[in-house]
């Protein structure tokens, strides 16, 4: 006799699968997003999951290379995108002449690198990011909308209360500039990007291994640490008497930066400039954005974002200049989670379950194809011996309402609702169904 | 001097990209279909689109296996998923323990299959999936649940009138049987399949190709071809008096799903038995179904699905019987588009445009930020010179009101709100926006 042999059903490491009851929250988080991202203005985009390698590889560095995802399929070889940014500046450049700018688009998808998986790293992953870009010049008013938008994001979310920083590239650029280092930039804004994670202590040792020197290193980590309320930040920008143009620009744009929220009706509680926030991708050139959750800091920034000067340098040479933020969905699910922050009152799909006890189905489905009708989610239970049995089957599932269906409620027309979150039951007349649960 | 060359910014043939006013269309079918499925008590799954290749290809033949995206990316052989039964039975086998049975579950999203590309084919697509899965036995009433959902989702969809076409494979391949070509079952199902697109005459010449001789080629077009009402079909099936257990089982199930679809408060217009639809898959055991536009049969299938024995087969030694449907939505969303079938009034996202005229940011986003708090997309416009240009601007971008906020407006705190869509002009109070643009 031969035995037969299974494939042990697994998926790879580093990837996220939901049961039901989170992928329900899930949505609902996505949906919120994508509420938040219409009501401000932004239109849906939707590349390709699969776009030409060269295309994709043409922005990214020898690092990022390593994690995209590339293969070869007949003549094409092909990459799974790794972000929205370069299917955006691809697709903006090739469709330039159909669309009207300022071109506020949103996109939310999954997008794929090729990491070591570890915890909070996922190889797919959702992000969901608004831009805005414009032809040769984008006003500054847009990085307030976006502010604007983040705000109007995270309000609705609801996942407690939320700071946006803000910084500006150009403050530490020139900061670092006026220090004698503009040669080590790059390096030592990805120090400070690491402070958070790290500490000063580590940092200002790896300064020391850059040839940065114990006063300059003194002065960044002073620098960044200004803290204080928006005035009082700025009061210190100007008091440094930094005298570097680069500097001097980055105070005029936050300063109107911060003209510009101003008018943008967002509590003050809700942001910040943190000068300590530096982004780590080259990319970013004047204001930046990272979003953390006051109450839980351990978390670290669960959106982040800035300006840009010119998004798809390498498909065209009209300039777009560009600003927008990107939420990493996946990773802060996975953290609410861990944290059994998921509100699971959120969880139901199902409004109305039917029960028939005996041979109704007819009727069952006469109710059911009426709720239906009304937009209200319904189904038949047919499973469990017994009311009893049925009654926990209908309590697991998470559903509001059940509407039982036996010899009573036909003889009388009336059918018995029992409300599940309050445990109340009611006898209601088998028209009357509909605007009883609509009203609870 | 050196030149700047550019990468031509392309998408790879055979994907499809929309744009936004196009993509609101989709997205607004998108969420139609989900809000359908929920409706009908589906619960939501989302597996990854990158799997271990040896799982995605446990079931499939060479034909199948040429059209996978199948990679290498360190140690993991990975593929992308072709559809979304695979990962179904991978999913319910991986987490038996932990669903409740019978588990209804839908899933939207992109799979992706390396066809040549042409007219019409897709190597990444929209497919919209419901089934139900229960553990042993599946009872029959679920056949009908999935022609509720069926009628459900396209009467919402809103594409004109559709019928549902319903057969049973035992009918087929029981009359087969009886013709004595039991061993050409898989062969002359798949001819059945083509008769719509090739002509009987061309299915006809494979049959004799295929060594089936003239009569029995005459018999099973015309079994094929039983036309007329419900009542009508069933008669003639008994009347054959075909006496095959196989067939046998096939007329009972039939009739048992047409007793069931009586329940399911579905119009007798919307669906027929028709006794041509074969479904070119193996996988299906029983019931099938197969749905079309009644205006636009050359639209073909846009809808299939059916009965199957066991969802895992090579997973699990569970036995895992289910029933479903799978709409392709690129497919049909070209094929609309084609023909000019989108309705483009449909496709604002914004309902609100404000235009200050001259410096009045602030009470522009005093206003917008009042819209969107109350659930309005509300957005700014800044560019144009003029208001006439800026209406221009207004009227392409396809939102519906525009709030002008002029020097008059100001002094009388009163907003000029015109209605894009009636040409109508009226004078509001500031206050009254969000009530006058909601009533609208």
């Amino acid at each position: 006799m031969v035995e037969k042999t299974f494939i042990k059903p697994t998926i790879l490491p580093g990837f996220m699968e939901l049961l039901p009851r989170d992928q329900v929250i899930f949505n609902k988080m996505l949906d919120s997003i994508r509420e938040s991202f219409e009501l401000c203005g932004f239109l849906p985009l939707d590349t390709p999951v699969l776009e030409k390698a060269d295309i994709l590889l043409a922005k990214s560095g020898k690092e990022a290379e390593k994690q995209i995802y590339t293969f070869k399929k007949g003549d094409s070889e092909m990459a799974l995108r790794f972000d929205f940014t370069v299917p955006l500046a691809r697709y903006v450049s090739q469709r330039y002449n159909e669309l009207s700018f300022p071109f506020k688009r949103y996109q939310i998808g999954k997008v794929f690198r090729g990491e070591r998986p570890q915890k909070g790293r996922f190889r797919e992953f959702y992000q969901c990011d608004v831009d805005i870009i414009d032809k040769d010049s984008l006003a500054p008013i847009y990085d307030a909308e976006i502010v604007a938008t983040a705000y109007t994001t995270f309000e609705r979310l609801n996942l407690g209360s939320f700071l946006i920083k803000i910084n500006n590239r150009k403050l530490l650029t020139g900061y670092i500039e006026k220090l004698g280092l503009n040669k080590k930039t790059k390096e030592i804004l990805r120090e400070i990007d690491k402070v958070q994670k790290i500490g000063e202590e580590m940092v200002a040792k790896d300064f020391e291994k850059m040839g940065v020197n114990i006063n300059q290193t003194e002065k960044i980590l002073d620098f960044i640490n200004s803290a204080g309320s928006v005035a009082d930040v700025l009061k210190k920008l100007k008091s440094l008497n930094v005298a570097n143009d680069t500097f001097d620009e980055g105070v005029k744009e936050i300063e109107d930066l911060v003209k510009n929220i101003g008018y943008m009706n967002i509590p003050k509680s809700c942001w910040t400039i943190d000068l300590s926030i530096a982004r780590g991708l080259d990319y970013y050139t004047g204001t930046i954005f990272e979003i953390v959750l006051t109450e839980y800091p351990e978390f670290g920034s669960i959106c982040g974002g800035g300006r840009y000067n010119n998004l798809a340098e390498y498909f065209s040479d009209k300039k777009l200049p560009g600003t927008g933020i990107s939420i990493g969905l996946t990773r802060l699910f996975d953290l609410l989670k861990e944290n059994n922050l998921l509100k699971y009152t959120d969880r139901q799909t199902l409004k109305v379950l039917v029960i028939p006890l005996g041979d109704y189905t007819n009727l069952a489905y006469d109710l059911v194809a009426n709720l239906r009708k009304s937009n209200i989610q319904a189904d038949v239970l047919y499973t469990g011996e017994g009311l009893k049995k049925k009654l926990s089957i209908a309590s697991k599932s998470g559903v509001r309402f059940v509407a039982i269906i036996g010899e009573d409620e036909v003889k009388n027309k009336r059918i018995t609702v029992k409300d599940m979150e309050t445990g109340e039951q009611n006898s209601v007349p088998a028209g009357d169904i509909v605007s009883f649960v609509t009203k609870s």
